[in-house]
């Protein structure tokens, strides 16, 4: 930056006071940000803007990040080719979405059995996460950072009550991503559907049962009104991170502290937008049970344990990808899973468990 | 910044381009950071050093904060009143300590059967916290904000087996806070101590049991030693909150974007601290268990229930203190804790305890 003030001083020296304005006009860079996110979409489209306007104050105005909704410039899963072939220089969306692009990149999203929000940022900074991140991004001409996201997700709405894996067979469930392979394996005959077609293919019959996020969006969408029998924890997608990606081309091109700022700002979203999600789904929950006739219930064990044993499977295909790199993201991201899965108890768990008893409010 | 960079080229332009760089050279700001750690502690020390050097990163220089650990200006406890008065500009340390100047200080930093670190976080951000801590830090000329910190802490290092109550009952142990007020309700004997002075309480028996940290840190203090039951979880101490506080008159100061740069580098260091305490604690405990002959243990149900019970008597003193500003402290953490143990099993308890298969790693 010093060189960047030095330069504009230079120039209005040269020149005179009078040009300073134009000088510092030059300084700024300005980015287009697409996203997967319908403009005013809570929480999701939320995070974006706040990631957006936050890298623009930070940089007192030099680098100013304009958000475009999906559909604006290009639709929701346009975001990383357009970003890739520079259309826009940065995109918010979910790791998620790109299983198709390599399959390694859904491991940067969500897997079932897998690690938290917070550990899995965990592994991105301290864990080789974000060195494996890099290498496959690269490959796309993107750089990129995680940056909180929806947090553990639920699994979903049910209109009848299920028990055991017997229950689950045969179900048309909507679903994504990992958690879609793991349903399949157990007999689900999993649909995929944008969130808009969901509540009119769940009361039309079309599907049995959905899962999209949790209580805060999915209450936006209507879904109770049409099924009753809301389950948790979505043990298909613990962590459901948001990711804020660049144009490699744009990124190499800034100042090292305007890069910085980048990768500040995806991280002090990370609780941020994660918390928002906690708390705004704590609430919703205490409004569906008690408003709207809904029963918030526990995935029954049989089913875990089943769900569980079919994402070791999972597990082991991963290992034995022909894709070197699969493998290469699989092998860090289940040491380190199992080294947080460990301690849990110990810790996070472990002090969430010992909060049974209310304190008094007053 | 705009209009120091105006200034900067009007005062160029005017005395000739040669004198730029003295003009740059009055933008910058020098702050000192007083800590409560000796330098090189492994986590603690780190992590205000992470956070001072990207305050000046992100500031391309014009805010360079140089850091002096304990005892390097003043001692560990004093850098509150150093920073508060004005001997050094910032502080890196625990709201935990601050308890004598404000009983309400505590619960910034860790209450027992607690928020855990994350949703300690969304409660500064989202639920009031911040606004609360605020005015109290206001009364001392401070400003600050929390930024992770060592996560969910132990329950200690205990000689003897504990089964009961009764167990605990009489006995002398180190620890700190209300964790400390917990323990005093079950007849614990509770001894404060520095962490320098606990390993030879221990050994010498003049202490029972003792708590200091968890596992990356009660390891270099070589507990292990002399103790060879280790407890957990530390249902006394969930989150253990870091602070970085600045003297108001200096944050007041600062131009917009400097301002937002030090509560932006505060939120990036939250999930990245943490998290390298849970890692480096996970794999302690590995070493420990398996090199250390030590005996890692949960805390038994009985001694859950009645400490509990003990922390319900605490949260009600609370909410009759006779201090109005302790009361609405209470008053917003209680609801607002209550929320996130009702929510958790759903969550991020519920995916934690779903894990109970390793995942193969090859």
């Amino acid at each position: 930056m010093h060189r960047r003030k030095f330069l504009g001083a230079t120039a209005a020296a040269a020149t005179g006071a009078g040009l300073a304005a134009p000088a510092l006009a030059q300084d700024r860079i300005t980015w287009d940000m697409v996203t997967s996110w319908p403009t005013g979409a809570p929480g999701l489209d939320d995070s974006a803007r706040r990631i957006a306007q936050r890298i623009t104050d930070l940089s007192g105005g030099r680098l100013v990040i304009n958000v475009h909704g999906a559909g604006e410039i290009v639709p929701a899963f346009g975001v990383f080719d357009a970003v890739s072939q520079g259309v826009a220089q940065m995109y918010h969306s979910v790791p998620a979405y790109w299983i198709s692009k390599n399959k390694a990149i859904g491991m940067f999203g969500s897997f079932p059995f897998g690690l938290t929000m917070f550990e899995h940022l965990g592994w991105m900074y301290w864990g080789g996460g974000q060195e494996l991140y890099d290498k496959i991004y690269d490959g796309f001409g993107l750089k990129g950072y995680l940056a909180g996201g929806t947090g553990p997700q639920w699994f979903g709405w049910f209109r009848n009550e299920i028990n055991t894996l017997d229950d689950l067979r045969g179900l048309r469930i909507r679903t994504t991503g990992f958690a879609g392979e793991m349903l399949n394996k157990v007999g689900v005959a999993v649909v995929t559907l944008p969130g808009g077609e969901v509540f009119q293919a769940l009361q039309s019959g079309t599907i049995d049962a959905a899962e999209f996020v949790g209580p805060w969006n999915d209450f936006a969408f209507g879904f109770h009104q049409v099924a009753k029998n809301y389950y948790a924890p979505g043990v298909g997608e613990p962590s459901s991170t948001e990711e804020v990606v660049m144009n490699a081309s744009a990124y190499n091109a800034l100042p090292d502290d305007l890069k910085l700022i980048v990768k500040t700002v995806a991280m002090s979203a990370a609780v941020e937008t994660t918390m928002d999600y906690e708390i705004n789904n704590a609430k919703t929950v205490r409004l569906l049970t008690s408003e709207h006739g809904v029963t918030v219930r526990t995935v029954p064990q049989a089913i875990v344990d089943g769900l569980a044993a079919a994402t070791g499977e999972l597990v082991q295909e991963l290992h034995a990808d022909s894709d070197p790199v699969v493998r290469e993201v699989i092998g860090s991201y289940a040491k380190y899973r199992n080294l947080m899965a460990e301690y849990a108890p110990y810790a996070f768990a472990g002090e969430m468990n010992a909060r049974t008893q209310p304190f008094a409010e007053g």
